[in-house]
């Protein structure tokens, strides 16, 4: 494709997507498509022939939409939010056209210097302490997901717990990582991953009242695995439960931690964000004190399209080792004169794209202020959404629901099997999107409220469909 | 920012791609800036009110430019190629715009579906056989680099090694993995963090002449491990490696491994795509009969943008049972039916973005005929260059170079000292990049074709400042 030819599709392709920005809400929220469906449509076979690019997006429009799930629509409360806005498409969109690869700071400077300012611009508006910064002992990265940011975690904690050993002769004893029921599935991944094993993943017991783990019950775990000679490697505290948004009590563990030497990382994958606001940085209480590892995932609440997670070390020396490797055809001067990052060394993969550039778009088109305007503005709508909730008295809403997330049930006979059933309805519908969970077994629905298209006029709408449905 | 402003600052973006295209020959190849440069040019802190997107734009020419080494310029022969054609870029804009999570299939059927179909498609230009289709019981799915699928495949063939052992139990034994000194360190680093250890990957001798694996010293040193009780988990042969483009004997070494019950990991990130050309397709012999999983990147050599690494499994059991966890809030009836694939088992991270719309767009718009141009041409431009480097008696080629990498070194005294003097001149002039590697501890300069944007009038006049620089 020549660069003319990419001019005309590619102001095209500009078209289509404001396009389907301005008119997503004539889509279903849910794609309501069977298995099979959109695979069945598409040919058996590539294409001997080139074919024009405005086949592509015919078939784009054709086959491919009835398929999509749309995550942008103001409709869209299931899960959590991920959100695409202007700037960070336009960030990756230049991310793509440059094409350059960041796996080293010889490969492109600016990919990697980029990525440390707007790191480190990131821990300021969240209030995070200098020893994060990438000129300090610590340092940030962009992650593609929290899942692989607590894989490096781990990898870290047990280079750490090991004296260095784990990388060299593996994992030849027990180690064991601590979490909570509520705590991201991630975790138990990164333990399997790891080589710890899911056996060796110790649920620490929850508060019934607010779901945030028990330190006192980390405490009796630790003690009681380093009496049998397991090695705590990893205590992993949650700001925001994907559940529930449950905030784990990050002073009180990381005192722990401390106490017995354990590596402390904070998922705040989803909450973390909110720390933008001060009235709302009470969420990251501990953490710039505590933490061995921090991560948030802008690419959730903060306007930034996946992929952008970033883990923030207190310390990147153990991370470094645990990961690094330098074969003869990535040896150049810079790193070998010790003044740059490599933030190859920081990731699983080696090949990384310049993701700096969309969370840097993000960061100043917005500024601070139009990131906490978004923060405030969707917390306020997921309040109000609550108060109607509470005030209707054949529904429960599930306290503290401090942040953009409300989770609330049907009371009455028969309550989880009429909220799957309502949320299926609802959900079929194709007027609204909400996921469920369980909290104590019983069936919770998660309204989570944190796109720039939501408007109060949708969550009006959205409760008298829900009440509707689950009454 | 509304659809209109994306509407209108996207078409910026566009033009300031196409202009970046149509002129990036005026910029030097290499970026010439000292560590820290582009961080002393950049604010110290975040701006804290929004700003015009313009200001991005006047900051990535004023800023950015200088610390950008131009992957896509022609005169790039550095590393492998890494290809941003067209139609990836706008694919990858339009997985931006839509902004959907393919998590799972129920996320968003199209995205999961859609990858199936290019996998597929990717998979018979390829001549992969059947069993490897997401139809039959093997399956192909996208990761962001082929070190994290060099992961997940050690991860199968653990859980395979181990029983299912190793996701529960953790790392409880001893297990090896089996590489050539000129394996990627994606390997190594893979052994580490699976909790295998460094110490446990054996290094198998290679054929002088060749660089390839010796399959006789492979059979010798599993048979050790096992005697010694150790357990073998994984084989990596590579087709086409980082250093020279070796190709190591597959079918020998897949009937070993087959013979002793071995993962066989075939690593073709460079080289494998090479096969969309029936008289290159002998490079993949022996991977359809004896490969476990085989990984090949699109976006080295077949125009797709980072990310796009493919990784095919001959049967994707060992790699689901060993990455599955299903927490409650992701249940659905789609995944309870069985009838989809959920590829959040299939990676490291749980979010995934719509990747297969890039390489859907490349598929479709080259066609098979227009991969199978591109492949041939930069070939023989490889063999042009590597012509005129062999009829220099001054200098020695390292054959074989069936593809677009070709390595050589000048002969005569202190050839190492003036390789590397003359590479670094030739790369400061910001003329060409090259890079290098160590061939039985001798500096040999590496010169990769591979760029759309390559001419026959690039690679002459490279030569032409070589033989300057070397001589």
């Amino acid at each position: 494709m020549t660069p003319e030819e990419f001019r005309a599709w590619g102001k095209q392709v500009v078209d289509w997507i404001a396009d389907y920005q301005a008119g997503i809400e004539r889509y279903p929220v849910r794609s309501s498509v069977a298995p099979g469906e959109i695979r069945a449509a598409l040919p058996a076979h590539p294409p001997e022939r080139g074919e024009p690019f405005d086949a592509v997006l015919a078939d784009l429009d054709r086959v491919l939409l009835p398929g999509i799930t749309h995550w942008q629509h103001p409709d869209f409360y299931a899960y959590f939010p991920a959100n695409a806005s202007g700037p960070a498409i336009l960030g990756d969109l230049l991310s793509s056209g440059l094409g350059v690869q960041g796996m080293v700071w010889a490969t492109s400077p600016a990919c990697t210097e980029l990525e440390t300012v707007v790191v480190d611009w990131l821990a300021e508006l969240l209030g995070l302490p200098g020893h994060v910064r990438t000129d300090a002992a610590g340092g940030g990265v962009i992650q593609d997901s929290a899942s692989s940011a607590a894989l490096v975690a781990c990898l870290a904690a047990l280079h750490r717990a090991s004296g260095g050993r784990a990388a060299t002769e593996g994992i030849t004893r027990r180690y064991a990582l601590y979490v909570s029921a509520h705590t991201h599935s991630s975790l138990e991944r990164a333990a399997r991953m790891a080589g710890i094993g899911a056996d060796n993943v110790r649920v620490v017991d929850v508060d019934p009242a607010t779901q945030a783990m028990d330190p006192e019950h980390l405490a009796a775990l630790l003690a009681a695995d380093r009496a049998a000679g397991v090695v705590p490697a990893l205590v992993c505290a949650t700001v925001g439960t994907t559940s529930t948004t449950a905030i784990d009590p990050v002073p009180a563990i990381g005192r722990i931690c401390r106490e017995h030497g354990v590596w402390l990382h904070v998922d705040g994958a989803y909450a973390g964000v909110a720390a933008v606001c001060p009235e709302l940085r009470w969420v990251l209480d501990g953490v710039g004190e505590f933490a061995d590892s921090f991560c948030t995932n802008p690419h959730k609440w903060l306007l930034t399209n996946f992929d952008c997670s970033v883990l923030w070390m207190a310390d990147r020396a153990p991370l470094v080792a645990a990961l690094s490797i330098l074969p003869e055809y990535l040896r150049n001067a810079a790193t070998a004169s010790g003044e740059v990052i490599d933030y190859r060394d920081w990731q699983v993969p080696l090949g990384r794209r310049f993701r700096a550039l969309k969370l840097w778009a993000v960061l100043r088109w917005y500024g601070a202020e139009g990131l906490r305007a978004h923060i405030r503005r969707t917390v306020a709508l997921a309040q109000e959404f609550a108060a109607l909730v509470r005030a209707d008295e054949r529904f429960e809403v599930l306290e503290p629901h401090p942040l953009g997330l409300v989770c609330f049930r049907p009371l009455g006979p028969d309550a989880d099997g009429r909220a799957l059933a309502g949320m299926e309805e609802l959900n079929a519908s194709g007027a609204l999107y909400l996921t469920h969970t369980k909290v104590d077994g019983r069936v919770v629905l998660r309204f989570a409220i944190g796109s720039p298209r939501t408007e109060r006029r949708h969550v009006l709408a959205a409760w008298q469909r829900i009440r509707r449905a689950l009454t």
